[in-house]
């Protein structure tokens, strides 16, 4: 039985994180911390677990949650994780942090962007980004795992093969991106109300978005030169769900059997990322509910340019199922280990 | 292994059953049975099982289908399971009908409210009422199982234990209840459109509702007494979930105790109906995504009525679930083998 | 040139009130009033105003207000006018305010259903409940006019034509009423999030609604006899409208054309209330971006009940528009100047 | 009084038409033409119309209609209005064609994307593309308006500053849109479903959709030089609004000034056109309801790109309220007349 314990556990990520765990007979929620509702029953504010997840919140102290857990969550903002934690910490258990704090070997970009002072810049280059389709072996020995952002997951999902491939020109890449509200937390803000939610599609953080050198970092170590790309995300009308349109200036003529043969070259076997049939565009419902990455493209042999597409669930491959497949990993466990849900539509 | 044939693969509620029985290790899919859809891959109409159930639907042959399944469920319009049905595929295997064919023990009254005359009535006596909570015993022995309709097996749980505590007066019940919009099905209608649901809420079918004979029919069984009720559905601009809001006159002064009482009596053992804690009021996304019922009740002091509240999943307690609890209990499996997914918010 | 303030500009409410009286051309907004955002241009508070009402919102100073305007308009919570309204502000100018502090002609029930003590209670006898259709003639005259409830108008206009005619039984009236998230208001509360509005329904208030009595009351004086009522609010996964379905017991046996007559009776005259063809359901779409409430009915010949719908735009019929309704009767205008806006779907 | 007809009429485009026209004093619809809907009632249809469009519809005969009209819109697909429109209808009245007939002047450019053989290639020089912001002068004297395309209005307004002012390279543009459902009309199909468009977003028509040789062919124009551009437009979950966001490479380093001084030298005199403040985004709830576009930029210094943002209603300023505003230039009246309409939110 794998102990588990989760700081920031009644935000909407950690919360999927108690789903995807309680469903599993392996495993067992040591501790559901939170900052703000210490003390409170967890199902009195998720509703959807009564009769499952009824124990109080206990705080959210790293350190001791760590000395119950065998894999310690923090779903928490960032610079959290990095404050608090410890080499004595990580001699106690793993951590899975779901926050930008350890996703940078390089320090400063993390700073620049992040606008915070890292308080433990020492663990950085220990810190493994938790892509297991990328990073998967580096995943299986590390103790600090900073699993990634539900944009560059996407993003790099969709984008990554082609980048290997060398099909596509580095420097041109444009991110058009489109997410669903749960990715703003459950902060009580007046922008994420549902009257000003929905009906309605905006961009916001337009040219400083602090995904886009999480995205840059990794496209720059898959392709091994150091490329920046446009990142644009949107906010759309819906709870869950990212899709990714990318854009890239084709290195020459390509036919469909080529792009696709790049694709499988990388995803073949992985059991989360589904290469879709000529034509078929990912939707975000269709992978709603699951760990799955749906991802295509169509060539545009007009402007010579490539249109890659990819859908998660931001909540799932974005965040919480990702962890567990993390967890999986440094587990020794079958990957999908209580991750084979189906995406549930309508 | 069981194998299961589905005729009607291709609704919602026959691709919510092919969800859950995909996600079972010890059920085989062996007939995805459609009228309009025979010969196209599965996954190319339902694109969240791409990679999972790309077979070709068959036809909607009963007979056919049942030659090859130990159990086949019928997911199909009313008329259909009754007008194909024969004691030879009963002798094959057992039958699970989603439609109101095999749900009155009174042909007239089903031949009244359905305005068809029914092919099989000699089928009707026979026919067990899938409603575990009220009928398990029944269930286990039978041939052929009448799977409840949405509103009525969430009307009924939310009503049923003030009937039987004999704590309501049963000619005064009220029920209005709201349905998510897969009730109305995949069919191409313009009044199913987005742009027709979205930002609405209208009352449908009022006084001529078909399910309110079947509301009828089981409450006056419970009771023990013909009862009559208005029952009024609305149409409501989501996805899932049923919720009813029942009314009815206290036959006496009662406390919450009693009142509580009567529904723990009915519900304390149960896996599947949970009594919410006082004031809580349930959600229908509390309960999307599993087999739940929540129900709960307020007591109206002054006017010596009593509100009554269930919440439901119209595609899994109210359709797909039930169907496969049912199932469960046909094989003398444990109640919620492959029902223990937890309802998943946001 | 009618000179207008607004004290409460900011909110939901308010902010329709401004987007209507912007589109008149004899009306001139003065005072954007605001507790919260004084300071703050008010078209950066709501984008679609942008370049139509750039002005700075000011503060909420009732006395200043009035010194500027012909009639204000207060949206504000309760007990915000009673509090600061004086003698000498009802003889600057009119007032309308749009919260319950002036709709109760018996202090003792606000103040029992609103757990205030009434700072004015000298007013209330003076006050004048402003639905036009019932009370048009008081309104004329008035001084300070107590805006209905949302709930209430929507409420009493389905009902109130029965009532009067004596078809129904009072004691027996179980109203059951659906909203959309815009009555919630603008507040940054965890409840009113997309993530938690969205894909639901829920009952709220159940036995306790302060709107409860408000409706009560106005039933009752139409009676001419003390009447309780069940009333349950839902909150309902859409922005705007009210939809009532409410239930009583016939008298006796009627026919449509009997029932018909009775609302043809009180509304053949009326711009605002549109009595629906037999067997057509009032929908909010129908009423959404208008002052129209629609109505229609169904007689249960089975249960001898009645049931009794309404649609409003609770944003509009529902607060800003009956307020302007309001103003254009004191101001002896007719009574849809500025309120000609068609519904507009989708 | 103008007499306008209207052949499509109960489509979601000919629906507001209708309903901006009925708003106007001083025009009468005299022709609501439906194919599929003759001899029915308008306003059963349309329930929000009902009390003010009861009128049985007309069918589809453009000359009959053209007969009794001054100006008749066609808001029918592609090839019906170049069909059935003539000379003599041409001299009976003006014609304002909401479908792709007429916006090209190269009829093979038509004929290849949209697969039809035009039936009146004689006409299409004749024909004035309607967006009066760029065209004005060329509509006022016009027979026959080409009303754009939703997609086409929303991405040229968002571009031309840049490109007339030379700040971009032209063959570096790349459109990624997002539409509301309602611009998939009002036909019954599975596709446009609640329950298959909710909670969802994806691409479509991705290199192929025949908005992109209309937005070529404009940015072509207004650059002196032939532009091919990448167009991927989204179906989003909402019901109106379009945004567009685009990108290019800047010609060269650019101040904020520079780029805001091209687009006020475009738009400081339009009424519809809303150049934002710095670093606010458009949004589509902004302008839903109304004539408005609302377009800003940021410029991204890393990669030397500019990001083109502009939000639309599509029925409006992208469809009916377009046509309404050509109408008024056709009839010397002021642009705007019965365009005044703000925005609603929420």
């Amino acid at each position: 039985m794998i102990k588990a314990g989760i700081i920031g556990a009644t935000g909407y990520a950690g919360a999927e994180l108690v789903r995807l765990l309680l469903q599993r007979e392996d495993v067992k929620i040591v501790w559901y911390g939170s900052h703000s509702f210490a003390g409170e029953s967890f199902s009195s504010l998720y509703g959807n677990f009564y009769g499952k997840a009824d124990a109080p919140c206990l705080d959210d102290d790293m350190e001791k949650a760590a000395s119950v857990s065998d894999v310690l969550f923090t779903a928490t903002p960032q610079g959290y994780c990095s404050a608090h934690i410890s080499e004595e910490i990580l001699r106690k258990c793993r951590v899975i942090d779901f926050s930008g704090d350890f996703r940078f070997h390089d320090v400063a970009t993390y700073e620049k962007w992040y606008a915070i002072k890292h308080p433990a810049p020492e663990l950085c280059a220990e810190a493994v980004y938790g892509l297991p389709e990328y990073n998967r072996d580096k995943i299986k020995g590390a103790r600090l795992i900073a699993n990634p952002g539900c944009f560059p997951t996407c993003s790099f999902l969709s984008i990554y093969p082609l980048l290997k491939a060398q099909l596509i020109n580095p420097d041109s890449v444009i991110i058009d991106a489109k997410s669903g509200t749960s990715g703003a937390g459950r902060s009580a803000k007046i922008g994420n109300l549902y009257c000003e939610v929905n009906e309605n599609i905006k961009a916001y953080g337009v040219t400083t978005h602090r995904h886009t050198p999480e995205i840059e970092d990794q496209l720059s170590q898959a392709a091994g030169k150091k490329i920046m790309v446009n990142f644009t995300p949107h906010l759309v009308a819906m709870m869950r769900g990212i899709l990714v349109t990318a854009y890239a200036d084709l290195k020459r003529d390509v036919t469909y059997e080529e792009v696709r043969k790049a694709y499988d070259d990388c995803y073949a076997k992985e059991k989360f990322v589904r290469v879709l049939p000529e034509h078929r565009v990912p939707e975000t419902r269709f992978v709603e509910g699951s760990n799955f990455a749906d991802v295509n493209f169509e060539i545009d042999h007009r402007t010579h340019r490539i249109v890659m597409m990819g859908a998660i669930d931001n909540l799932i491959k974005g965040a919480a199922g990702q962890a567990m497949q993390n967890m999986n990993l440094l587990f020794s466990l079958p990957e999908d280990t209580g991750l084979k849900q189906l995406p549930m539509i309508p």
